[in-house]
């Protein structure tokens, strides 16, 4: 299905929202649709989890904050584990940015938990990625991962009204004056999702982002990275899957068999399998 | 190189230390080549560093704890980094037990890193893994897994003349109490590594242990289970690197061309290369 999807898809504007655990990415997703619907525009949200327990597949409209439209036919919200992807994005979740694209809706919000790749491959299927952090810690600020600059193109400071905001703000713009210029400079806005304060900015800066975009064919050379991207991470994805499927069922313990015999050595023995 | 060893393998006795960076592992597998030496018993000492920055290969006599044993034949010290294995054993380790193994040496202790999958992967290699813990942090023991006690034979508290080793040895006690019984209830040592103290009473522990493998088949068994992971853990490293090497080169660029062209889409063009 995500097959035929591909050549209907493309026109979504899909925006990536990503942080620690905690810095408030799913309020400040439900403050974003709440905004957009108010300027009567469909919105679909996917939310990543990578530490979900769920066994696998997806949960419907199961996100408190987002009941204030279950039944709006204008907001569609899908929860999905991220099995399958150890430390990474889901190919199924490619899959399903595909689809909401195809089928039509104008934004694609995509929540992903900044924990591991998670956090860097969110940037695999936005275009817009939106790096959410909250006041505390060390700096000012809640763990903000070395790498983290080259991933955001945008910076929320959420939970603004809490002691040390400034000083988080304050802290992500010095790093971002060490940061080699790529030709957009990640803006800093502060938002207090619960309140829905800033989310205004918030979204004004995802919209210069993407005007920025749309010229000098930005826009096609993201998306012919993002594609490149793709194909690897889902052809690893793949491979990794191929040889556990090796590592199991009758001619894995036969093999193994002639190992623990003293007949064949291990390092032999892999090659055999993945003949 | 290490086929040819493996009809000649399985006689040393391999011994696994494994704890969090900073616990004293290195101390303490300097501890227990003295006392070996003493005893007149050779040893080799294999330290497998998962967050070294070496670019690879291996790095001779760079242990400063071990320079008591420079130029002393019966003692081999070798570290190696486990580049190729992100968070687990690079398959070079197994070689390089299997050679040690096979160059005769009767002891040989493997040091890695309690940082994530590396830390369980020693089971793969050590007939005896040894676990060490330090004193401090909220339960008077900094930082043991959830999952460590299935890999344990012996813990040791090691810095035990600090304030909290008591209160470590009796949380790992009570948290023993509450493990399945598996016929081998790992004692808990503590010593106090630079001055040596307690290292008589961990090894007294891994020869207790070594006893005890020896009866009723547990020994080949445990074997056997090695040898098993082994291979699984050497195929899924080689399909892993297999696949990458697919997303490289001209066939890949070709590859991912057409999907940006939009003639092809990501998952049928993961398909095309892994073929």
């Amino acid at each position: 299905v995500a097959r035929l999807a591909f050549p209907a898809s493309g026109r979504a504007g899909v925006v990536g929202l990503t942080g620690s655990p905690g810095v408030g990415k799913s309020s400040l997703a439900a403050a974003l649709v709440a905004l957009l619907r108010r300027a009567d525009e469909r919105v679909a949200v996917l939310a990543v989890d990578p530490s979900s327990p769920l066994s696998g597949g997806a949960v419907l409209g199961d996100r408190v904050r987002m009941q204030a439209h279950a039944g709006d036919p204008g907001v569609f919200v899908r929860s999905m584990a991220s099995r399958g992807a150890p430390g990474g994005l889901a190919p199924a979740a490619f899959d399903a940015v595909r689809l909401l694209d195809a089928a039509g809706w104008p934004w694609v919000l995509v929540e992903t938990v900044g924990v591991g790749q998670a956090e860097a491959d969110v940037r695999l299927v936005a275009e817009t990625v939106v790096v959410v952090v909250a006041p505390g810690g060390g700096d000012g600020i809640q763990a903000v991962k070395a790498g983290i600059y080259e991933i955001a193109d945008v910076f929320v400071v959420n939970k603004a009204d809490r002691p040390g905001a400034d000083e988080a703000r304050g802290h992500l713009e010095r790093m971002l004056d060490l940061v080699p210029a790529r030709g957009w400079r990640p803006p800093v806005v502060a938002t207090t999702a619960v309140s829905r304060e800033g989310v205004d900015d918030l979204w004004a800066a995802v919209r210069r982002h993407r005007a920025w975009l749309t010229q000098g064919g930005r826009r096609e050379a993201r998306r012919a990275a993002r594609l490149t991207a793709e194909v690897r991470h889902v052809a690893l994805a793949r491979a990794g899957h191929a040889g556990a499927e090796r590592c199991r069922g009758p001619a894995f313990d036969e093999v193994v068999a002639r190992v623990v015999a003293g007949r064949l050595d291990p390092s032999s023995a892999a090659d055999a399998l993945l003949g």
